[in-house]
């Protein structure tokens, strides 16, 4: 993985295309905000949907082939990976050409990282972002975007002291932590216990059937049904994250919270969110 | 309602004693920093423990006899109320008698405040406190305590504006929200809900075997394992909450949060944290 981050450092993360990262369970029939905006930014290219992430990825391709074809999209391909092996054959990479659009689908983030972290078929990704396309993830893939991703850490419950498992992410979208799943599994205490690690991060949740939609790594608009909670450390004056025990609860006082919802955008360079204006 | 509402205005909330407002799912076996507490407070007198906030109040009356007994307590009387006419009762009032602190369990808080708003037994338990007793309450119990009161609203999901039901509490503290198994049952989204409605309210999110200990009506200190949500609206500089349909996500901007845990204090007065000195 050090590898990958140096690789990145040189050359740094590229901020042409458009990231469209969701909270997961976006609706996959009926109005489908969230994956219309996605069709729309691909435009005429074929899309890759890659089940990197699952397990068992069975069925999560015919259900995005048939939302995306509904919705326009002209071609929907679809890349299994189940080795790490498999990122470096011709036949992976054959499947990106011309593609103006990715997807990564639900599962493990852990499960990306590892197979595609600083592969041909991700190099290959990058490039196509660099080009302007769009790169998408939901769930685990909206996780995995950052340069150090949330892994594992207890919902539903205030955040203890040691109680969180980060990795290096793909790089995609950089000074933030992506949480998914947010509101609906009650991630707020691991989010304020990523964020009090070290402020720097803007901890960002997003609701199921919710996304952001992110231009340039600059900014971003929220699309969908609930609401993208940010979490800014900048004014914390006080945080017990490295002081106590593991077991114990954190505290951090002075922390700032904005919900924005369908509409409303956030300047990530100045950590402003816009008046809605939809 | 609106009578108990006038009343309150009339003589305001005294402040002599101390609340403690607890989480819900307090340790009533082992440690029991919470329950340690309020018997602490209770002294040589007699604690009066009511179940009015539950259908089915058996067995409850039984848990807190045992754990405060085992605290030093040195009697526990139980106070079941079934029907608001029982509560005119002198057969009631004198379970009252010499009392230096009641402990309300959880159940429903609409029962608590239906059952007993404006009423004597109301009238002797606000005595009780005026006089330097301790008035405590888990779950419902806590809910209750505030001038408004949370009776009901989705937990595990973002707030949409209109999805919150609020009634008239007991007013014993003022200014504030109190909500309870917050972390637990995700419950942000509901809390962000009720202070955007009126940032004149505080929200207090209290997780489970978790209490604030509340002095005067002016300070609070957090005991026990979990975690303190509070959140602060007196900078929020946009909220959709007035202006949007009754099924929109709600977005709020510039929401101050404090996380505290055991030790820390809270002035209310001046909305600040203090350092954690335990």
């Amino acid at each position: 993985m050090a590898k990958q981050i140096e690789d990145q450092e040189e050359a740094p993360a590229p901020r042409q295309g458009a990231l469209i990262i969701i909270g997961g369970h976006e609706q996959r029939e009926g109005r489908m905000t969230i994956l219309n905006e996605v069709a729309r930014r691909v435009g005429d290219g074929p899309i890759v949907v890659t089940t990197v992430a699952s397990h068992q990825p069975e069925g999560y391709f015919e259900q995005y082939d048939r939302a995306f074809r509904e919705l326009g999209v002209k071609e929907v391909v679809e890349m299994d990976i189940r080795t790490r092996t498999e990122t470096s054959s011709e036949e992976k990479l054959r499947l990106l050409d011309g593609a103006t659009g990715v997807f990564f689908t639900g599962g493990d983030q852990l499960r990306i990282t590892s197979q595609m972290g600083d592969t041909p078929v991700m190099s290959r990704i990058l490039d196509i972002y660099r080009k302007g396309g769009v790169i998408a993830g939901t769930s685990a893939g909206a996780s995995a975007m950052c340069e150090t991703m949330l892994v594992k850490g207890t919902s539903r419950e205030s955040y203890r002291i040691g109680d969180l498992y980060m990795a290096p992410g793909l790089g995609l979208i950089q000074d933030v932590i992506i949480d998914q799943h947010f509101a609906e599994r009650g991630r707020m205490g691991r989010l304020l216990g990523a964020v009090a690690q070290n402020p720097r991060m803007l901890g960002i949740g997003i609701d199921e059937d919710t996304a952001i939609s992110v231009e340039n790594g600059e900014e971003f608009r929220v699309l969908g049904s609930g609401a993208v909670s940010v979490v800014d450390g900048e004014g914390v004056t006080y945080s017990n994250i490295a002081e106590e025990r593991e077991d114990r609860a954190l505290s951090i006082y002075d922390v700032k919270l904005h919900i924005l919802s369908h509409g409303d955008s956030f300047d990530l360079l100045r950590r402003r969110p816009h008046l809605n204006d939809s």
